[in-house]
């Protein structure tokens, strides 16, 4: 089998960072083009820490990484293998300029990915990233003489020290819960089983050998990939189980009935954990969130802000971030009061810790917030039909009766004066129109689902009328 | 707390090489001297590989031990943590003169331990431990000159060369099983789980995070403690359940159904399928094994033989060795054609490799090793009586009518005509008279137990009657 | 050869740490229980960086202490083998509690030492070792449970931090100059050559391959092992010579004629340098140093301290050390404003930075500072005899005529009115009576040899009239 | 300062592996290639070590390669950084199927390069390097599935087996010989004085600390490099000095009357030796060198073959190799009795072994071998004259009366009736026409270096005439 090398699109950042199959896009051929573009960004000085999930095409492109920093002139450290949340927390500890991790989270085994972070261990966002791809897409490098590379820095234990600060953060617990933890092979398994037996709970742990091909089950912690997990909660009479992706920026909790909780819910939970924690504040969230998001905020002393998808962390950035409480979206949780990115292990902390002051049990813990019945769904559209159905829709949506408020951040939102609402929008990656909608009640709701698919539907015939050769 | 030392006993080595209590017993200071021991016996030339499991205190003897072996002139690899099959594969692996394992097993995670291993990798017989013993009770250890102490050697990596090794022997599987793998939190997570997934597995992992504190359940595989697992067997559909100790060196195993294989139909299984591989020769068993392993033997071309607990491999030392098919004991598989030591790693690929060619399931795998009834049970009785009691059981059962056999290797056992058999023994480290029955029926056994309760009740009662004191 | 254990002396610390022996005082098992003591010391919690010098024997004394001090609950960094001030440095630079350096500095191969430092990286004074000699002798160890033992951390590149840290410090020199540097085999090899190529220095290394067996030379840097070194400098026609001891707390400098500069000239220039650098203060110096140093000092707005020998560090405790401005003895500069330890790495940039700026010659560098004429001799004395002896000595010097001042700290320091002086000491170690006088002319010089010579046989004689059964 | 690629030249491979600037030639990039081409060749599996010397620009090189070995799914071992002649005895060591060395041997610090080495540890001979240079210009890399990515082995550490190996192979020497060594900075500093002194040498070293900007003299161990070198060896009274390049495969040898060793007169030593010690074979050596390797040859019974320079080791591959004794061309020695490597290292311990059975001196060791007179000088030609101007050359030395034999492998040598020579060649990398010429007496040696001026002169002028362009 021949490898031909693709020319290089100039857009490789998505959602989050870099991710692709390791065959066409993710090769180590990019990974030295990443590095060599970052060193010039550094001006070819300063110092990046450099780690990766355990997929099998990791090992080569971390060392392809290194390469190409040294070569840059840049000093990096080899954490080896990590979770994200401790790689990001990592740069600050080391006082590096910069961090990258290898890791495609939840994505299948064949992929791989990139992801950078500032020297405060904040992911990077589209301004920087577009830096490394105008870099990248120009070849335009600069290089250092013979006498100037990098050297290659022997990293302190990463591991070690996040275990240690999330130790000193967090108290023992007072009761002896049981916790059934699933690391989906990855990168957590040293980890989360780790800092959760040692502030007391007794874990039981599942999947928690690392291996890139996630023999266990799909890295992604949704409800199919965890009913078997969930079952097993319920058998060992655990109070409470915890499940993550492949390199533990992703965090589902599941009950101590073996019920899977809500992901809106569960960052409701964090929305009002934190705005009582630490004041009155903002609450980012993305544009597919629940609006009991705002209901708890509401209540809360909080005030809601919504993005595009996968970049809440725009609000960490220095000038915009004061009184930000929490950024969130599905799975994901950051605390800015404890560091500037998504961390599932410090998110299970802080789930069980609560669990555990609240003396009751974890399907009480989440009673509190509003459950709002969600549905999601999708239409297959070619791309080229993407934009033209996306007008068609955004004219149908917003002309709709009883409409408080509509946003166009990330396809099209509408919130209803009942707090219902329809979001619309293109899949970035593949050839589908996605639907998500909430309603205040299953009436409602039901109500939603036929209204939205009709606007889609009939979004899609005209666009087809109109340009016959794309359907 | 002031820590006071005790006169060490000279008896160090019992039956699984030094075991105890890390504050009374197995301190840093007996790992000292082991090490000058073992230099004093290698006449300070050599070198010597040293492992351990996951416990706590592991990682402070290993220290101790290398510095010991260091100072007394050895050169030692520090393999840091692994299995004991692989610590005892690696002995010869790197071709050292020894291997010390520091290990207590499936021992609570108080209690540590020490092994030493031959440069066969076989485990040292009691006439090595003596020299030890010896050496370190009289405190001659013969030093080395400033110039001549050990260096510490870098270990090439023993697990993956283990893992290569066992993957060249054991070809990929024809079928995709489902193998649920619970790894007793100890070092067998990033061995057995890869191995089988690299065999065509569909592993799924339970206790899998090393962790010295075992927090997912006690490390010893027996049927009480994998209630949960044998549970989840049936939940998640597997096609068997592979348990382990702490250290690798123990097999449990787990039907489709969830049920537990009973220890002796295991070892009678290997007894089976060792001898149709290599020819009719000798099985090694102890003496509370079941006579179904004489009776797959008998139809294998096997004669059996049986040791004290703990001592099978000694009919592995050079002189003893030829022929004999398997050494194993409850748990404990050892196949000379593989390796001299005990392997449950290597014995668990076994297991799945014949359910595999099978093409059956595991139940049936094990349906045609004859189940005969056993019990265990005990009689307390004070330490000084346990010699006048065992005097008078072991008239009285001699006296026995249709007993076809007599051995006293350890206790005394009796086997009757119709191969049922009572083992009575004294208990090397409670105060107890044990007892094991197993009978051809059901009702036989139960005549058994009678039998063999009277014996040891009326000679509890005869000792107590010559010795007041005692009782 | 069979080892025998001598009964510990409760006396271990000497002028620099312990040391002596491998064979009978520095062994393993020493090493263990000061590892132990020290972990109880801090009540079995905090962090412990270890490192060493190459010293044959220095991996096992470091795998000792690194077991005992796990095993005493602390978690412990190996930081491997590395220069002492490096050690130093490094305790405050990864926050540990305490470091120990495995060293004899300066002493033949055969002998071995340790030394404390406090968690500021200053070597433990008399009080802090005392702790530590009682603990041992009682064998008073507090231990841990078994599930509070230590962790091993692996340390961060102490030696990578140090050189970078340095490099701050001392800008680029302005010129070319051409610098040939011994390293005594010992661990400044990978330091000090790199670090002055770096400051811009042509380089030119002797022994600077690590070897703890010092085949270039003995360890002790002065004049008599340094004479084919001095010789080198000439014929390479180097700048200047730089050598050390093997773990680089010694420095001895040659100039560009070859000749070595004299160990008190040295001092007086650090005294000037610092004293002009930092403003007037304090210099701590031993009792048998230079009166030039005085002199210097005196004309910088500095005033001198004595200490005894090895003792000058206990000015740097916090509550002594307002206004320290160099802390120096014979071949060791402390200057507390780049650290509380002796560092002769430092101190060659030091010299060599000053030499950059002088624009002229090394032998031009140190020729402001007096060259007062010294001797150093001694008369054999038996150990019983060594206190009389002392007593009639102390009675005849201080009754001298023109005496100014009289310093009784170590032995009898008679300074005169013209600041010449004799320093009269019993020696630590051997039968003999020290004495060394220094004038301020060879004249003088000559007369104070004489006197000193008379005065002490005369209190001989004395003695052995007194104690016929000691002579 | 931009990076612009330029299109890479089919020609990668010279006279000794790839080697030039880091800039423009030995990037990472083309690391990454050659990693990739290495991979295909090897059909995506199996094993290679790689290692590195101590340039600035080899660590990151080593990455690239040890990414693109992983990508290209071979197990890479990382030997670290290590003299070329371990590198290659590692190869068969740890049976790996091929080694990559990263060093630009004693070229200035600025370029750096690449060599590969056969499973045998024979470095790779024309035929190979075509197969790589053809994959890498046709970009026709084979890649391998995501779950087929090679793994990353620790290597043991290969210095040291290297050392035992060598230890083992020469027993200790009778004399205490006072040897100084000269590294260059280079990889040999932990290795050729560590075996020295373990052999029994008094070892002082020179240059020992590794630093990949050659501080301490150019890499090239010429007369002219170790001039002060060659006046310590003298000072110090050492019995011999020894001198390596930067990555141990040159040797140079100073007597002890700080003379340096004439090359040829070293390969004729080791030629006789070996011949004396393995019975009457084959000598292959290249064409630029002297005839007293022949004359000593032909009375040890040995026959001497020459090849093109740099490739010696081509009568290596297994059908070429029976009965050859040396591999040897001007300050590298290949023993294929100890291995199919230049070996510098083994190749001092072999003089000084025989210095020491020998019991007399340096300079009498090497009086046996005559000292024919040699001459070496150039002309200035542009490139596009070379071809034309050999030819006239060629025309007219053949020509020449009294001429035995004519050799066309390497430019033109003619040898003489009395064995006098004269070599002409154009130079591989300047625009250079070089002429070597060795005659029995000095009056002889004028009249060639007369005769051999003249011609290439005359033949310059007629390809000057013929193409007036180039001139």
């Amino acid at each position: 089998m021949t490898e031909r090398e693709k020319p290089q699109s100039p857009k490789l950042f998505g959602t989050a960072g870099i991710r692709g199959s390791v065959r066409d896009k993710v090769t180590e051929r990019l990974a030295l083009d990443l590095a060599r573009a970052m060193s010039t960004m550094f001006a070819n000085e300063g110092q990046v820490i450099v780690g990766s999930d355990y997929r099998t095409t990791s090992a080569e492109l971390r060392a392809a990484l290194l390469g190409g920093l040294l070569g840059g002139g840049i000093d990096a450290f080899d954490a080896g293998f990590l979770p994200t949340p401790v790689l990001a927390f990592g740069v600050p500890a080391v006082g590096a300029d910069a961090g990258i991790m290898v890791t495609a989270s939840h994505n299948p085994p064949e992929d791989n990915g990139i992801k950078c972070y500032s020297h405060e261990g904040r992911e990077y966002v589209p301004d920087e990233e577009e830096v490394l791809e105008r870099l990248i897409a120009a070849r335009q490098f600069t290089g250092v003489a013979w006498d100037r590379m990098g050297t290659s820095l022997q990293a302190p234990d990463v591991i070690d020290a996040y275990v240690d600060r999330l130790l000193d953060r967090i108290q023992p617990f007072q009761r002896r819960l049981k916790a059934l933890i699933d690391c989906a092979n990855g990168t957590t398994y040293n980890v989360t089983p780790l800092i959760l037996s040692k502030m007391g709970c007794e874990v039981i742990s599942l999947n928690a050998q690392p291996d890139g091909r996630f023999p266990g089950r799909p890295a992604e912690p949704n409800p199919a990939n965890l009913a078997a997990m969930c079952h097993f909660v319920r058998s060992v009479k655990a109070d409470v189980g915890i499940a993550h992706d492949g390199d533990g920026d992703r965090l589902a909790v599941v009950d101590e009935k073996g019920r899977y909780v809500n992901n809106d819910t569960l960052l409701a939970f964090f929305a009002r954990l934190l705005l009582q924690e630490n004041g009155p504040g903002r609450i980012v969230t993305t544009v597919d969130t629940s609006s009991r998001i705002d209901k708890v905020a509401d209540s809360s002393g909080g005030t809601v802000e919504r993005t595009r998808l996968g970049k809440t962390h725009v609000q960490l950035i220095e000038e915009n971030r004061a009184s930000v409480r929490l950024c969130c979206e599905p799975w994901k949780i950051i605390d800015p009061a404890w560091g500037f990115w998504g961390d599932a292990i410090y998110a299970a902390c802080r789930v069980i810790q609560a669990l555990d002051e609240s003396k009751g049990t974890a399907s009480a813990l989440f009673r509190g917030i509003p459950e709002y019945p969600q549905e999601r769904f999708f239409f297959r559209c070619p791309d080229e039909l993407k934009d033209p159905v996306m007008g068609e829709v955004s004219h149908a949506l917003t002309a709709e009766r009883k409409v408080r408020e509509v946003s166009t951040l990330d396809g099209v939102r509408v919130n209803f004066n009942d707090d219902s609402w329809i979001l619309i929008r293109k899949s970035g990656t593949e050839g589908k129109i996605r639907v998500y909608c909430e309603g205040r009640s299953p009436k409602k709701l039901k109500e939603l689902v036929r209204k939205s698919s009709s606007v889609v539907r009939k979004a899609i015939k005209t666009a087809e009328r109109v340009n016959p050769k794309a359907a």
